[in-house]
């Protein structure tokens, strides 16, 4: 469960006496704070809770060193690309440039995956890569989707299993719209989901929405 | 600040409590949990400062009826479109279909924008609009943006104040890939930027990296 607080002033004092003095007891940051330990339950109880502080019996509070982001964090590492994942759309190497335009329309999706013989991962055809090729001086029907793919090792994947978070930052960091989600197997890789921009936006709505 | 907490078994109780017999004082919480009021105060600290409860003196603790997605999307609710735009890349509307691709590509993004002389929005185009135009029988230097573009009423726009969270919301609705963002004018819409579902997975990567 995610929550948003504010940490009040005593709350702010008290992090920062525990990052200075800590390992420290209740009773001593009581004193340096002239308040009662009664007083300062709630508030330690809530510094602890949120994983700012930890508390060792006999030893007393020390600085777990988490920053209020690391929290959230956290709790995006617990959603995973297998809760967002969609149907993969795949299409046979030598299907026409032409015919791979009409299966992006028919299964309204902006990424097909290339398969070989065995059903294993050889290529990515993006809606760039079928408008570049759609601009060229090539006839599209006569012009194998392998020609104009990107194929094997240009291909970034990802797995069911991986974080939702992982996924995401590959989307960002290699500029590309949608991530095969593969199976490792010995003869190659098997796909097993898509993984998209679309995707994380409702991943980023869900957040929000969710009950 | 957002903070991932679990509620234990004893805060669980209390807001169950609360729900039913709202408002209440912490000493009849106390009461029917057999505890002592100190013994309560953190979990009843932890409970109001996470929103759940709210206190008001004489007369006691009420349940605020928010759950812990609610309280979440309040931490969402502070991202502004304005956080995450992009640039527009805007073409005129007697731009041919060929060089609407050809500054696609130029500019490497996945929308343009189509203005009229006046520099106000009238048209988006997607790679799909242009892609399904490339495999038509026109010729693509002939054929005019204007025929093929999304126009007015169905442009769903946003706007830089606009909470990132409900123009997500609308890409997922309209299943669409990039809003502009306009600022209304006498005249009709001016275009400042430019909001995609990559600005969205920026903005769901941010939350987990950003310091």
């Amino acid at each position: 469960m995610v929550i948003q607080i504010d940490l009040n002033k005593r709350q702010e004092r008290i992090l920062s006496i525990v990052k200075e003095n800590g390992p420290i007891t209740g009773e001593q940051i009581a004193e340096k704070l002239n308040l009662t330990r009664a007083t300062l339950r709630p508030d330690l109880a809530i510094l602890t809770m949120a994983g700012y502080l930890d508390a060792r019996p006999r030893v007393g509070y020390f600085f777990t060193g988490k920053t209020g982001s690391q929290l959230l964090s956290e709790s995006l590492k617990k959603i995973y690309v297998r809760d967002y994942q969609s149907i993969p759309v795949v299409i046979s190497e030598n299907v026409s440039v032409y015919d791979a335009i009409v299966t992006m329309f028919l299964e309204d999706v902006g990424t097909l995956f290339v398969v070989d013989k065995d059903s294993l991962l050889v290529g990515v055809l993006s809606r760039k890569d079928l408008l570049r090729a759609s601009i060229g001086k090539q006839e599209l029907t006569a012009l194998p989707v392998n020609i104009i793919m990107t194929r094997m090792p240009n291909i970034t994947v990802c797995s069911r299993d991986e974080l939702l978070i992982d996924a995401a930052k590959k989307l960002i960091e290699k500029q590309i719209d949608a991530l095969p989600i593969v199976k490792e197997t010995e003869k190659g890789q098997e796909i097993v989901g898509r993984l998209t921009k679309t995707s994380i936006t409702k991943a980023f709505v869900g957040l929000a929405y969710q009950e």
